[in-house]
């Protein structure tokens, strides 16, 4: 495990200490730096579920690393009792979050070692549990790297990109996906600006995206999700890329809520719309989208900021914190294999 | 003047006392009901500028009585110096905001006084600027009823409306006109619901709408600005409604930034998009829209929420307050003498 981050101006998103997973605290960024020690499997899912750590491809490495720890708790068990809590442990970290499938991958993964290697042998277990979790939390770095390769070649001169959220550094072990192509082409000097949504409610474009990229000196231009819009009218933007959280087979996307509408607006300005992704987040169980299940969050995150009420307490809210992207508006999927153009047929 | 909010339930957005127009501050609604008395016009100034009273036909009545104002602290003047005085009180209103014409339309409507009654006998000019201003204010009302009443009938069975920032009454001296529709259609049993844009940055939404409604009980549902995309794709809005700060010759409006992104998703999903505005809207020196001044605002609307920074400090913003949706977007404006469709050519 290299646990090493190459965009070395930005923080690390996690850090594995063998007896525990020590996550930054990426709810309090940018205002506060705060590690978060994990010693067992729940911390690590309330840290998800409270997005201390968020991302789909940060998420599935935590969970994974959270799988070694409910393993090392459970060690005093008998085999057959160690083998129904491990898939206890990975039943709660499933349940934390449902959207995005990298989490449901990692602890599949892992639950995939306890079948091979059993509970008889403890020591073997733990072991080839660490082994396996150091491997995924390393695939996210490679995989990143060669992703923001491929997506860099879809930028051939000077450009502004757009982007949504955070699927930078943050959301991913390191690199991040749509942020690693960006930065893969600003060091080919083929960004000239990145506007960055700041993605209400919780704000992961102003307290993530602009911090990463202003970090690293790469120029980035803050707006509210509602600007992004006028910012394509007035021709200022010349293409958008986004992460996911979820593909189905024919392309579909389900990504943080407002993907959709900028996908749409993309389409209606001639504005190539990308999507940048690990083969993990790709659902090969589902046909389309129709199948992904988008979460709903408390409508607290809106009708309050910082413990302050900023509408009526007692006001109606619906707070999807994920759409889903038809196919026919992405352009290009761009993943470690290579970049996907429609029809998809993943 | 009547001085009455025939919507009972809701604050009024001002009131006149003859030596002083009392503002309701709406940048502290809906937590806190504070009243700002301004004996001068530079305070009404500074309460447009800083949004305490905002929306385009509101700040045309609160200019007309800061006209008031103004002539009231320059009666001791010779007619002369009182007539250049006049002319840097209305310059002083009318750079407040640039986007909004009812500003400039109120502003020019009080210096005809100016011009007819003359400045040599002040008493008679002080009662006549006082009784245009109670007109303009009283003319407010009245439009936005008949504005309403007409914009009602475009709802001839129960449907579910979205709409974006607060064309309410806290937006105009009654009624709304966004609003005021909607009220006009509920009270005929034709509004099921109002999805209600929380509009970032300064949250119009949140505060004023979800207020506005919820307090005359009409049903509303809070949303973050990006998720009306993904609402209206779920299939739950039946038309879209939403005021103006501008409207050239052809049609084409500037109302708060988002309107636009809202008029392109209207119609990628077939959905009606209406316009509501008094007449004072219309700017007929401008054949298109191109021509409409967008105010920008400062940064650390974006940066920062009530003192806290929420994005790094020294990040760059664009902050438009507005955007212009052109005329082939819009399915009809509801104004105070009927509802026009397009080809527009006021």
């Amino acid at each position: 495990m290299k646990q090493t981050n190459s965009d070395s101006l930005v923080l690390p998103t996690m850090r594995w200490e063998h007896d525990a997973l020590v996550l930054l605290d990426q709810t309090k960024l940018p205002a506060t730096i705060h590690w978060i020690s994990c010693t067992d499997h729940e911390r690590v899912a309330e840290a998800i579920r409270r997005l201390e750590v968020r991302g789909a491809p940060a998420i599935g490495a935590a969970a994974a690393f959270g799988m070694v720890l409910g393993a090392q708790l459970g060690v005093m068990l008998d085999a057959a009792k160690l083998d129904c809590h491990l898939r206890q442990v990975a039943d709660d970290l499933m349940a934390t979050r449902p959207t995005a499938i990298n989490l449901a991958w990692a602890v599949q993964e892992m639950l995939k070692v306890v079948a091979i290697t059993g509970c008889n042998d403890k020591e073997q277990l733990l072991a080839a549990l660490e082994k396996r979790a150091c491997a995924i939390y390393d695939l996210d770095v490679s995989v990143n790297a060669m992703l923001s390769a491929h997506g860099a070649t879809l930028f051939t001169r000077p450009s502004v990109v757009l982007t949504h959220c955070n699927a930078g550094s943050l959301a991913t072990v390191a690199h991040g996906t749509a942020l690693g192509v960006i930065r893969a082409a600003w060091r080919q000097g083929n960004i000239v600006n990145v506007y960055a949504d700041e993605t209400r409610p919780l704000l992961q474009g102003a307290r993530l995206t602009a911090f990463e990229l202003s970090s690293e000196g790469i120029p980035v231009t803050l707006i509210t999700d509602s600007m992004a819009g006028w910012v394509m009218r007035l021709g200022k933007v010349d293409a958008i890329i986004v992460g996911a959280d979820r593909i189905a087979r024919n392309g579909d996307t389900a990504n943080k809520i407002g993907t959709y509408s900028l996908a749409v607006l993309a389409k209606e300005h001639g504005i190539p719309f990308y999507v940048a992704a690990p083969q993990s987040t790709l659902d090969r169980s589902l046909s389309d989208g129709k199948g992904i299940p988008i979460e709903e969050r408390d409508g607290r995150e809106i009708l309050q900021f910082a413990g302050q009420w900023i509408a009526p307490p007692d006001v109606a809210v619906f707070n999807p914190a994920f759409d889903v992207t038809p196919a026919n508006l992405i352009t290009a999927i761009i993943t470690e294999v290579g970049i996907f153009r429609p029809p998809f047929n993943f």
